[in-house]
């Protein structure tokens, strides 16, 4: 059984944890063996450059050390955890990835899309997703959820023009990569996002 | 007064904070406000990432996070510190700056020169020094002051020959780069070294 490389994408609040938890069980009935990580993180050394990058107290970080500290956290997720799994044949399930970079830094930040996805590459050495979901949510509507949940993080606490910049960028680039970025709408019930995410599995 | 931008490099021994806190003496004297730095860090952003960069128990650090890492650190670095102060006409001196990255992760790390230059042009915009001192020294000699004074990080425990690859990358580099890069004899007194990097200011 060859690897299978998933990454959920979407505004905060969109509902990824919940549809990961439900694919992952899905995977694990068909066979597969499962592994789930999330950005920025998922490894010792990258869940230490999480904290430099969410932390509240670091509001003077330029948009580049930003993307650059994102594009580090993935270069160790994908060396230590994803090509490791990929190679032994799993399913490897990511909350976010190389996506987020390029609408959150790329548009949101404005560095540009093309800019941020050439840092990338350097990261990731080619390995991209299989398929990628994107869960399409109205940006107030994910900030809504969120708020209900917990403090905000750093790039959570940005400006709802931020966030809705995020959203368009998110839907630019399911209609540029249409093969590999199926959008999903975020508004539906659990299952039948759940549903539509399974008929699009490669 | 336009602005003055050095950089200081050589193995870890080398003597490069000596001949920094002598040159800043000398640039004081000649009217010159200036700011002194350290790489990696400079700025509390840029220390926490060093903190992650050296930390020794961050054994698992692959050598593209890495240069990720310290490309990060420098562009908070270049954003935050040196960037305002040569617009404001300061002289900045740095020690360690892109050649330190260079050579210890394009050469040390056989990452190659070229990438790790191109990931460093988008993390400091064009601001490249006006002059870089190299204080060449021996790398087993370099390690050796080094031993004498505290415990090694995690950059400075690396094997000899990783340091010995590091001191010939630099004299490459000057071969390279003969108008920007100095080299000077690291063995020869502190007096010595100062007098030269002197005449050799711009």
């Amino acid at each position: 059984m060859a690897g299978l490389f998933i990454t959920m994408e979407g505004p905060d609040g969109s509902g990824k944890s919940t549809q990961i938890a439900l694919l992952k069980q899905y995977l694990e009935k068909k066979g597969y063996e499962t592994v789930l990580s999330r950005e920025p993180g998922g490894t010792a050394i990258s869940e230490k450059i999480r904290d430099v990058i969410l932390d509240r107290e670091n509001a003077e970080m330029g948009y580049r050390t930003e993307a650059l500290l994102y594009a580090a956290a993935r270069a160790q997720l994908v060396e230590e955890v994803i090509l490791p799994a990929l190679d032994a044949g799993k399913a490897v399930i990511c909350d976010r990835f190389v996506d987020s970079s390029a609408v959150y830094q790329g548009i949101g930040r404005s560095l540009g899309i093309e800019e941020v996805y050439r840092i990338n590459e350097y990261a990731i050495r080619g390995i991209m997703p299989d398929v990628t979901f994107l869960l399409d949510l109205d940006a107030a509507e994910g900030l809504r959820r969120k708020r209900n949940q917990a403090e905000l993080d750093r790039m959570e606490s940005e400006s709802q023009a931020f966030h809705e910049a995020v959203a368009e960028g998110y839907r630019m680039l399911a209609r540029k990569y249409p093969d590999r970025i199926k959008r999903i709408d975020g508004s539906a019930s659990i299952a039948e996002i759940h549903e539509q995410i399974i008929r699009e599995l490669p």
